[in-house]
């Protein structure tokens, strides 16, 4: 009997905020997997230390943090082929996901390798989203209201227009697209319904209004949320 | 010191799917409170059954199911009002919520009565849409994709125009607008790509492709998922 990979999400940051079941597979694992930057730290495995059993195999699959796909692709190949001889020898493995798995995760450049031949459980994870409108206090939408997920790297254009006809939207991958994003909210006159939330439920965590940021970048893990009024 | 106001996601179904810290608030609340209709069952209240304390005031706010909104104002009335007494006396009330508190959620109409002179703390909760993804193993969004949230209420002019410019859509609150949804996904030939989960995570969960399906009614807790290949 083969062992069955868990994509198990980890959530945004706050390690309570991880679900029973990850907890359970956690606390329980023999095999755990996560992706590490350039040999070195994994937020995934960060989030979820006070949960870690005392021993554990890890299986660190080391992403090179370059703009070409091919090497990524290579550390997906071999990272996925370490996790099937665990899979082989009957044992199940635990990947970690920041948020949850299946939403602008990394999980499935594993689970695309493994699928056709293993069992795969997916364990959804709290989205950055849902933390950082948790946060806010403030209903992100209700009744008949339309949501949009709009990742900063789109074209001004087409978040311009995504934006003109929505009833909320979380703008995600801000970085250093972020003075693109205020301009557009600018022309719409959303500016000022627009809240920043920097690494929601993270120690480092830092809540502003939009139209009070006057730096160039914000972290990667920000997330806008847009609310009209 | 009055008491604190949390509103707590119980998840979709699954009460392996609660949070740790809604695990934690709930299994040490001395109050909680939750809706329920016509006098009858809660949801919320039977996913978090296996952590409920031994003992525990409840509040149930009975919701009349009309369609007129006065009498639900009146329900969020009277139980805001009671909950605000256990405020008062000093008391932590925990407040049961469906998915994500603020994610279509009705907890706004009890926060909003109660924020300004109440401390109210959200914990987010996983969505049905995060559910029903990892249900269908399958990546929701990922890149630069954009992700739209549609209930199934909207006209069938908006639900196509936003369908159109959608690298992937979850279609809520579908009910007896299945044959809407179905039309407007075939005019855009995206009926192929498209997957009912019913109940997601709970023990009826049922997950169709949608063009399988000739019902003229889905249950309104049906999560379409769709998405461009």
């Amino acid at each position: 009997m083969s062992g069955i990979l868990f994509g198990v999400g980890v959530g945004p940051g706050d390690p309570e905020l991880l679900t029973v079941k990850a907890w359970r597979l956690i606390s329980g694992a023999s095999t755990i997997a996560y992706l590490c930057a350039n040999g070195g730290q994994s937020t995934a495995l960060e989030i979820v230390r006070p949960f870690l059993p005392d021993a554990y195999k890890s299986i660190a699959i080391d992403m090179p943090m370059r703009v070409e796909r091919q090497p990524a692709q290579a550390a997906y190949d071999e990272g996925s082929n370490r996790i099937a001889k665990d899979l082989d020898e009957g044992r199940d493995v635990v990947f970690l996901c920041e948020g949850d798995p299946l939403f602008y995760g990394s999980f499935k450049f594993v689970s695309e390798r493994l699928i056709q031949k293993y069992d795969v459980v997916v364990v959804p994870g709290i989205t950055s989203i849902s933390a950082a409108t948790a946060e806010l206090r403030q209903p992100l939408v209700e009744r008949d209201e339309t949501l949009k997920v709009l990742p900063a790297t789109m074209s001004a254009e087409k978040l311009k227009s995504e934006l003109a006809t929505a009833s909320a939207a979380a703008i995600i991958k801000v970085g250093r697209h972020i003075d693109k994003v205020k301009a557009v909210l600018s022309e719409l006159n959303l500016l000022d319904q627009a809240t920043a939330i920097e690494h929601a439920t993270r120690p480092t965590q830092i809540i502003r209004p939009l139209n009070e940021i006057a730096s160039p970048t914000l972290p990667y893990f920000t997330t806008i949320i847009v609310r009209r009024k």
